[in-house]
């Protein structure tokens, strides 16, 4: 018999895409970006802001599962523009040790895409969690 | 020991390319685009048309592993545009409820990228499941 | 209780990600790029001699495992120019299964993608491996 799932909705399209999904050890979350609790993007031409929004996003789903960061195992990091990232590393990689809440121990795979879902959206972060 | 992995292999590249791969739990999919048996594309154009054909072929290789839809706990979308998904959510995402045959407990990350396998193909869907 | 983690560390970037992490069977494994020890981009404008020197790399980090590349189960390809691919698949797909040492049993998800971390990047791997 397949384990059931547990299953966290968040945010104005709760209805169609969960936030997060467990089963067994395993947490998947929908990639996070940088939008308030009514889907409005923030942050606007800011990466190193849209950074820490979209973490506090991932770590608002994980605690649906009460869960916290360091269930964390991957993240996916796809940004409208690279030069954005390259630019500021220690701030960028500063504002994500703060997010976690220390050194993470964390895979990462960064690519540039050529567009999110709005226009003002810099970052998508695609998070797996193992509890 | 490792526990042993089930293979599943459909379509014209499938010598080269595991549509699906099953150890313990867990089936990791190729990402699923709108391609008839022998590779072709179709639904040349029209987005809805492509989302339900790749889903068609999610089905099919979950169908090898005695699973279906109900299996999948997180999916990614790759798009080459994203205009025609926010065109048309209602019928996108009515599409994708009729795919999963109710309200899907599914995550799901929504990336534009340049470019997918043929240029006649709008989007690739790539899926995990758990069984 | 969480069961621990394992964490590799490899290359220039070690502090700040993890080149693999082990939670229970799953190995996730950063994006491997064509890059030295010391990060330095190597194989410029060559893509079969990017796809050995990614996998190479992928290798690396899976022997801080003790695991080797039939712990693959799923890979992900992100590059810049889906041309390069086309072009020559039989010499693409041939060094793919020379880095496994036979035909791979793993899925694959294959997308043209803006740009990687450094210009001369032509192509990303990003594994996840069950042990």
């Amino acid at each position: 018999m397949s384990k059931q799932r547990q299953v966290v909705r968040i945010g104005p399209f709760a209805q169609a895409i969960a936030s997060g999904v467990r089963k067994g050890d395993a947490i998947y979350l929908s990639g996070q970006v940088s939008v308030d609790a009514e889907g409005g993007a923030i942050g606007a031409g800011d990466f190193v802001a849209q950074v820490k929004q979209s973490y506090a996003n991932v770590a608002e789903v994980l605690a649906g599962f009460d869960a916290t960061m360091d269930a964390i195992v991957d993240e996916t990091w796809f940004v409208t523009d690279m030069a954005a990232v390259t630019a500021d590393l220690p701030g960028i990689f500063g504002a994500r040790q703060e997010a976690y809440g220390g050194p993470p121990e964390v895979t990462q795979t960064l690519i540039e895409i050529s567009a999110l879902f709005m226009p003002e959206l810099l970052i998508e972060i695609k998070c797996i969690a193992h509890v």
